[in-house]
């Protein structure tokens, strides 16, 4: 789910806004416009990962321990959009290559064609994301527009 | 869908393999391993767009018009996924915007930056599929590993 990574990232800035303030679930779940229940599993692989430290229940609250020049936003997409392992109900043709009886019969063949052309699109689709940090992504809500400028150096005006 | 555009892949292939026979939507739909209903409208399309020729009912039947080699498979991908116009759901925050009262409110700006992003990231995405044509895709369904030498040439042994 594409919003776990909103989510993270959300949180994260957040955080970093309101240093050094123990942020309850609860006000994070406000700012993020979400349920608190929906985001306490995010919450809680960014603190097993080393971004967030904290602890739930009565004066409890979450801390950033990290700068966000260090947190690559690719590695936040890593964390909370793994790979997809089988792109299956996506490819057409005999998945189970039981009637590969020639190698030009598509039907046979094509999901493993089609499995990795998807497996390789998703792995370039990553590296997007690795191009960024943290404080990029704070950037562009300061002054929005600085990512269209950032991957499209031609939309920079009087540079 | 991801599935549509398999569809038009692995129909466009099947054609290919079987010129100069006209081949009907049901034949087709077997290859495909789908039901000749969800196979109908990508047909429809890839008609318009004039990929292939043909008619349904009795004698009817499609007929690839087009050389593979003069198919990319990016504009297969454009015509088959529309550009997701709105990641709504996708993000976190207050999407209207109304509460903007200050250029550091995450909650009012992450909306529009996450939007950026993920259009950006989108566009990117789309850029990987506009490198091969058909040609490349028929090359990997006869010889599977194709496509990972291309697009990681370090994968070529004996080189």
């Amino acid at each position: 789910m594409r919003l776990d990574f909103s989510v993270a990232v959300h949180s994260l800035l957040y955080l970093d806004e309101n240093r050094p303030r123990k942020i309850a679930s609860r006000e994070l779940a406000a700012s993020l416009q979400l349920n608190a229940v929906m985001i306490r599993n995010i919450l809680s692989v960014l603190h097993k990962q080393g971004y967030i430290e904290g602890s739930v229940g009565k004066n409890g609250g979450y801390q950033l321990v990290r700068e966000l020049a260090d947190i690559n936003v690719g590695e936040l997409y890593d964390l909370t959009i793994p790979p997809t392992i089988s792109y299956a109900r996506f490819i057409t043709g005999d998945s189970k290559g039981t009637k590969a009886s020639s190698q030009t019969d598509i039907s046979a063949n094509i999901s493993q064609t089609l499995t990795d052309l998807f497996t390789l699109a998703d792995e370039d689709y990553r590296k997007f994301y690795h191009q960024f940090t943290m404080t990029d992504l704070k950037q562009d809500l300061q002054h929005h527009g600085y990512f269209r400028q950032l991957t499209n150096p031609a939309n920079t005006e009087n540079s």
